[in-house]
């Protein structure tokens, strides 16, 4: 009954508040014999971790993930993974004047009115920083995902403030661009556009947000349990459940909506002995189950909530209204360091239905 | 780990294929001393039935429920309550020769790649009749949310086939014309443009699809856990899991994209001894929880595969390409018949956050 | 959260109150392509029958099962399997002046403590007769362990009424004998005596309890999840679980708290390419896991509580002491009807265990 | 579908090996608002600590625990309680030679045929080290209790090695003497017997098993669930997943096999305004639900299978028959330590179960 896992067969549990001792997660589940490093997680951290760029609040998380257990000899035991990350670098100063005033946007006022009180600091556990553990676990994940399958997760911004990514990017274009612009869009020219807008909205002591795509290739098709744990289902849960995401679609998502049956459907034809698909508006997902196609998801990413205009607020202890404009390191747009949590989200997914599969039939085939 | 259940404390399990011999559900979790009576339920599936309008399908599906257990003297005994509707009018002629032909948009190819066999009658287990169960479940959460919070459910259509209702209906109006019309669209101009555009769609041998919105009333503070079972998180999985979605969005949802943090924000004022917010795009939930204000989703519905017009397949057995026109009674837009549906996988997401909300602090309040 | 589903992988879920219409049970997780008849299941549930033995209640169960869903063409589809037995012969008359007055040793009253109210017709959930579901889809789970590891389940009884059937008895002699007495004791002897040891008891309005023992051969090693799904620790809840079980033990059980380290460790030797032990006082699982050995566990089954001897008890509705004396058709024992209940358990367990042992490698082996 | 986690609404996940970095548990599910220090959790880990005394092992564990998370400003949040014990004073030399050579009575030969390698080092996952997370999460369980119901934990011994203690032992004399002697036995006399059987065991190179007894004090009515999680099959689950638990037993236990109907049924009486039992042989559970009256239940622990006395095994690498002596440090019985352990176990259970019950009526009472 208790939120704060994730996955059934893939079991990611995740821990800490920001400003508290440490942030971590326990990944439960995971096979014996998976060769896994601490890089293999250190490099995914470092693709979250706040960097020198304009864009991202300059709190400088170092991050370094510490192993505690699951892991022998370079390999998993089976047992549960064990990771944590200190917090390091915190001033909780700038949170105490905010303490009884909840910020608009922010889970502070649902938090109170849930538990009776909460840890103000940072944001508590309602912080982006509880993304560490679902990005450790997703390392792992990917890991899993690559040793079986040979799957690939790939994530890129396709959107922001209105600017769009060209339509249409090859495959080849997200892996080489995505990973080498401040904000994470493959298309190099939009990237630009993107870059001012967000410039803007800072200099306006405002925020933008903007859209998430991520993409798994070398799914095998059958993943995904009907009725209710269906493969896009979960992924739905998974990407929604990252703060700040507002919509979640798959495929043709919501241009579904406007197009024909005949447009919309895939015709099938055969490649060798494979059943395929001649387009992907299914976005790999048919009835819930994978079909061997991409697996396509987009996320919508509210703006930053923490900006610096004035915004009204209450004082919950004196129950007056106030006024507040929230000072200090945020980020402007958050969707470029979305990219590697919705990333690890997808992929934990995947590893957890991955193994679900292996009992889909009485005789394992794989 | 099996996919058939969805709820943690509100459990909802549901069984049949759509030819077999029944369809039914299984709720557990519900607590005791609930009144609720045959009628309640068979009210909502009645909702969920094809009708004698043009624009579902025409099979005679009686749906008469039996309550099996778990109701006692007219109140729930806090023991699972069993359901089921009979299958009759079953005519599984017409899908024998598909049998080994994968219909394109249907879950046909990833039933077969995952389980081996499939059964072929009627859509099996990926039927939309699967959906009588989600319904009759959903009665008994509308029941029990308004037990415990008076808090109501409102469904209605927004767009089809690119027709939108008007923006800013007032839930009166929603309350008032939604059920009226043979597309649950409570904007009535709109409605007969809907109509229209189906007709068009049902002539040429096409489908078309459309979104739905789905609106909780009088929900409390407070409900949804941190930080994987999200209030919207689960909603988001609720709705994705039911066939023929593909995308799901919260509040401002995908437009929220395109918004900068200052319109985005939802400020704070005071109403009495409560906290309210002046605007809701946030959709009433902030970090995962209920902010109060109503919840408001909408989702994506892509036209419906089953379509006449002519397209490629392959056969499965034989491995060869054919071409396939299917045949016979088949709503050529299913966004109305979603509506009941969708109304009731919202309500079993806030009838389980409403009891799990129970434990969220030492002393219930409540 | 709700307490009515067993299992993870394999996952069974029962509902039904005695006197109510029916008593069912839904199986979800089983994978595709196992073959399975109505046949098999009947069989099962014959054994739980009420037989025309004077040592079992007079309830003429007819006990057919229907099978609603989840088999098709003789093969499991890897959906839910949905059974129900419906509820015939049954006369509640007898349960109307107990309605107020809860029975010494049986759950009236503790229903009456949790709920508020309870279906006080037959003993409601708390039926033996909920037991149905459980003994139905142990059916299925004996089909997947024989089909996945040729494992085989026996159970017999070893004890009633301080009667104590001789020690060692091999596994060909409970193969033959158990299902050849009214008791279910292979050593026939003993079934004799323990055959008079409940008609003594039966004559003086009294009842009697015992000792059963189930166990499985062909067990695969590996079986078992650590640190809290350990096999053992699932058998004693599955065990547990049944009605009137007050103990349970494994391998030597209680008798390991007496003695020697020396004695009680198995020791290991070489039998072709396998390591086996030459003893089997752990009863098959070390660790929590299982050892290839056959697993072996007792329970200790309490009398029957419907006595016919006067007996003290409350009438909660006027808060006043009474005497009461149970009318009706009663086992004086019920060891002999508990064994296939058990035998359907264990299978349960090993059942969902089997399943979720096929992820604890990243390469398969089976 | 990983076996680390206990509990569905207070749900305890332990993770770490003997020798690996550290060991700890997340606690997923307390309500917010208990006040909890360090030492309520550090005095229960003390109590399973290796102390001086001639009968538990000498490795010096400080095992001071770290409360990393979940507990702000003296009271729990709500979120996760994340807490470890690094592993310090850590020698796997002794270990190094029985890597390929299971010790009999252990997991070693288990875990390597489930995951096909396995941390050999102190036991690995499966060493008694397992139970620190355990006990920490049970520190915060028992705090909950008494928050919740005043309810109180006790544990004792009350067999080793053949030794009983007197039976009828009282509350008070429990409380008053079971912490004072090193086998934890309330019988002083009983406990110098034991410690001498221990000494003798010892010296012959050798070990004891024994009885250890826990029991649940103002558990209030109507904590546990039907059908499948029962208060009493989770009681057996939870402690017959503690390493060496051959055995559990309910109230009468197997004591009740023997005893007719009159004898174990317990008689209702009217005390006040409430229901009571004149006996207890049902140990506090009837139906799988709690009575109100003490919950008593008992455990057979094997004799310590580490033990210097020369045994068969097989050194699994060569596949050779080999012979084993082990050396060092090791309890030769390990009941005494086992009782806070029971306790935690016991604590986890009835806060679970007591979460779980505010939802079992529409208006809770509590």
């Amino acid at each position: 009954m208790p939120g704060n896992s994730f996955g059934e067969a893939f079991r990611v549990t995740t821990w800490g508040e920001s400003h508290g001792r440490a942030v971590g997660v326990v990944v439960d589940g995971c096979p014996a014999g998976l060769e896994i490093t601490k890089e293999d997680i250190q490099r995914e951290l470092d693709r979250r971790k706040p960097g020198k760029s304009e864009f991202v609040s300059a709190r400088k998380e170092e991050d370094e993930v510490e192993i505690l257990s699951g892991i022998f000899q370079g390999r998993t035991l089976g047992t549960p993974i064990s990771m944590l990350v200190w917090n390091r670098d915190v001033d909780s100063k700038p949170y105490e004047p905010m303490k009884s005033i909840p910020r608009p946007g922010h889970a502070d006022i649902t938090y109170t009115l849930k538990y009776g009180f909460r840890d103000y600091r940072g944001g508590g556990r309602a912080s982006a920083r509880e993304t560490v553990g679902r990005v450790a676990a997703g390392a792992i994940a990917k890991r899993l995902l690559a040793a079986l399958h040979n799957t690939e997760i790939l994530g890129h911004v396709v959107e922001i403030g209105g600017v769009r990514a060209r339509e249409g990017l090859s495959v080849e274009e997200i892996r080489r661009n995505a990973e080498r612009n401040a904000v994470r869009c493959a298309d190099l020219n939009a990237a630009r556009k993107m870059e001012e807008r967000i410039r803007e909205a800072k200099a306006s002591g405002d925020s933008v947000g903007g859209i998430v795509e991520v993409i798994a290739l070398n799914v095998p098709a059958g993943l995904g349990e009907p009725v209710f744990d269906k493969l896009d289902a979960d992924i739905a849960k998974a990407l929604m459940s990252i703060g700040a995401v507002k919509g979640v679609e798959i495929g043709a998502g919501f241009q579904s909506a406007r197009m024909l049956g005949s447009e919309m459907n895939d015709e099938f034809f055969i490649n060798g002995k494979k059943v395929r698909m001649k387009t992907n508006r299914a976005g790999g997902i048919l009835g819930g189950i994978s079909t061997g196609e991409p697996i396509i998801c987009r996320i919508a990413v509210k703006p930053t909530p923490s900006i610096s205009k004035k915004q009204q607020s209450v004082d919950i202890e004196r129950m007056e209204e106030v006024e507040l404009s929230i000072k200090g390191r945020h980020d402007p747009c958050i969707c470029p360091r979305i990219v590697p949590v919705a990333e690890a989200m997808l992929a934990i997914v995947l590893a957890d239905h991955a193994l679900r599969a292996r009992n889909a039939r009485l005789n394992a085939k794989e």
